[in-house]
């Protein structure tokens, strides 16, 4: 541990500069005007591998953008440990918003701000530079292997048949990611479970063109208005959603289950008060920690239709457009899930409008087993690391890859995460404290160590 | 009428080239970056007014843009009409959906397809050429001054103070407004009223930062959907607004007073096929031409919030906004029911969000009384150049302003437009047939003079 602190310490602005550098690139997936930005990433991580002293170092092109393979094999009798870790980016709109620029990062209270900061630059980074620390020192105790993705925020569309047709350089004993959060740096935490993902995108066609308000208003159904009505009746009084058949396959956790996950330290007030809202909202029933864990949800990320710039204008519009997501729980499929989603928006359109629905992508949920070596090995390294047990908590985020790993590598996953709830993921100022970034290069080689000897 | 009828054909191709001139000027005043544009367009009427034979024309300045003032006082003892119009424009948005540019007027299959062609700028302008076939042609039979306003598409926030401050000046037996239309040139119509209009903007505030819809959703209120769920609940089951005391003082028809505008040439089938929908809507019980006419409404005008770029993201927006509009009929006060809304939307707002709303701008509906000379001069004027009797119409739409001209000058409005209800007002690809922009012409010198005549 001592030797671990000791080169963290020597190399602490280093280690800084060179995630800031990652920080400035605008790897946005989602935006096509990005492209050149997000290719120049990949490059820039397959050197920093190169530099910590990975070996077989390859921006690997696929259909879309290039996944960065990069490995250490030290002895083929020990265990094998792949990483896994995406350089791409959430969009950083609505740009307004930010106090600093989100692709010039800065630092403020001890917190570094920019996209990417937690999501999920600054947390594989911290994976790179363990890997440095464990090279330098001469104390990796196993292999390892990386596999740093570029199309995470867009749905890892290329990643399945990159894993499908690489099985053999892939091969470990284990998944490792960064890329969630604990309950604080006070209250360390181990993610045993992900919620699944089915994003749609809606679209309800009224009248061939916009018309004046005035002269069809009234006579003519305003697809703006039928769409909030369609999106209103997705969640009965009570907050269930009403699509049928969409709770068929819930797994649900017994009292104890329920009783293990609402022990889990969690103080309302402060919720409510860093969010400042007077209320919560969700499912009638459940406490927050179960609506965002283990229960499946229904969100609009986003709706617009008709005239949105300053002043009036009165105006029918001729379409109105919606984003929405549902996170998913064990046993629910997001094929059938989305399936369900579109024949239920279709069913409920009334004749007077015509609505089409998309399918962006899916992800199924997963969840940990708490009685494998490594999710052990991982509980030993934060607990030896933060000098006390970690929570076993379910996370509400997604990251739809890993149910693929399972499936087609035949490994599990550890959900090693070191982001807070507070990081902003997704919203403006994205943050990462700088406790949490070098905290994490502290306790990833625990990992290692705990987890070759384990498996002993 | 052979006077009228050889000095528009003499005339043809310069009427239209002045008109094209006038639609190349971006008049939008809703948007602020228009600005410099406005007054130009004011400038460049004041001129036109000038060479037509107007005296005492005067750019009238504003706390907003300016009213262009002119007339032409014959004999002091004859009537007197005031002609009103507005050279602003609606916003050009969608943008995309122009076939050709919308400040570029272009002739195609006989229409000038430009932002403001009909609304209002080929409508006033007429009376600009036929104050000048007059002028010319010796045929002027009474005094004559112009208004010609610069913000009727913002609420005509100016005038109201400016018609107070210049009652002596302003002072008329009548006011001509082209700024409606007819059913179509086969069967002109009249209008014999117009409804009245509030428009509000809202606004939901759910967490005071757009957080991760995995982290977050499910347990905090989102704000786009809670909008949603909002409007949908502002119609019932039968598309009656819910808002408590909105009916209260509508007048209703007598079944005569109904029958006579159902009676009015109106086909359901084109109608429907003309905007490409399957099924009309609207309030149980009327007709589409009592739903438009002589019933209140109300409409989303726009509605945003969230991520609304290509691709997915997955945040639960901080807020989201819409624009919300109401047409309203004789007995109606827009101050009342802007008052009505806003207690209503906040009332119904759940704790977990906070709502604002604002009033945009309001107008009074309006009632032309049909037994006045001026009514009877605009009723001869087409029956003489038509052919044929108009067909008394109610318009949907609203010019805030005809009430208050009433109020303050103590005068009533004759609306003799020329458009037609496809010409896609507030729309992309607005236009006004070359033959309306001419009938006009040659109408209006008829409606002078058979008011003069019948106001002897």
């Amino acid at each position: 541990m001592q030797v671990i602190k000791n080169y963290v310490e020597q190399n602490r602005q280093r280690f800084l500069d060179e995630l800031f550098e990652l920080l400035r690139f605008p790897s946005v997936s989602a935006d096509p005007k990005y492209k050149g930005d997000v290719l120049k990433t990949a490059e820039f991580v397959a050197l920093k591998l190169k530099e910590a002293g990975a070996n077989q170092v390859e921006v690997c092109a696929t259909d879309g953008y290039p996944i960065v393979y990069g490995e250490k094999i030290i002895d083929a009798s020990l265990p094998t440990v792949l990483v896994y870790g995406h350089y791409d980016v959430q969009p950083p709109d609505p740009l307004e918003l930010w106090h600093t620029p989100p692709f010039e990062p800065t630092l403020r209270d001890g917190k570094i701000f920019a996209r990417g900061a937690c999501d999920d630059k600054g947390q594989f980074y911290m994976h790179v530079k363990a890997f440095e620390l464990m090279m330098q020192t001469e104390t990796l105790p196993c292999n390892i292997k990386f596999m740093i993705e570029g199309e995470e925020e867009v749905g890892s569309d290329n990643l399945g048949l990159f894993v499908a047709n690489n099985k053999e350089r892939l091969k470990a004993d284990v998944v490792l990611i960064s890329d969630t959060s604990m309950i604080s740096m006070e209250n360390p935490s181990l993610e045993t479970g992900l919620r699944g993902l089915a994003y749609m995108e809606v679209e309800v066609q009224g009248p061939n063109r916009d018309l004046h308000s005035g002269v069809y208003g009234g006579a003519v159904a305003n697809p703006a208005t039928i769409l909030c009505q369609m999106i209103a009746s997705l969640h009965d009084e009570n907050n269930h959603i009403t699509i049928p058949g969409f709770y068929e396959n819930v797994l649900t956790l017994s009292e104890d289950e329920r009783k293990a996950l609402n022990d889990a330290p969690f103080d309302l007030e402060y919720y409510k008060k860093d969010l400042s809202v007077d209320d919560v909202w969700g499912e009638t029933g459940y406490s927050t920690i179960e609506r965002t864990g283990i229960r499946p949800t229904l969100e609009v990320n986003g709706i617009w239709g008709g005239y949105t710039g300053p002043g009036a204008k009165t105006v029918l519009p001729a379409k109105a457009n919606a984003k929405i997501s549902m996170r998913l729980v064990p046993g629910q499929d997001w094929r059938k899930i989305s399936e369900l989603f579109k024949n239920h928006f279709e069913s409920i359109a009334p004749k007077s409008v015509k609505v089409s629905v998309t399918a962006h992508h899916g992800g199924t949920p997963y969840v940990t087993p708490v009685d494998s070596v490594a999710f052990k090995a991982a509980y030993k390294a934060i607990e030896e690391s933060f000098g006390k047990e970690p929570v076993p908590t379910r996370g509400g985020g997604s990251i739809p890859i890993v149910a693929l790993f399972e499936q087609e590598l035949g490994i599990k996953t550890v959900l090693m995460g070191f982001g807070l709830d507070s990081d902003n993921l997704h919203s403006p100022n994205e943050k990462y404290d700088v406790f949490n970034y070098y905290k994490g290069i502290e306790t990833i080689p625990l990992f290692y160590k705990h987890f070759t000897d384990l498996s002993k």
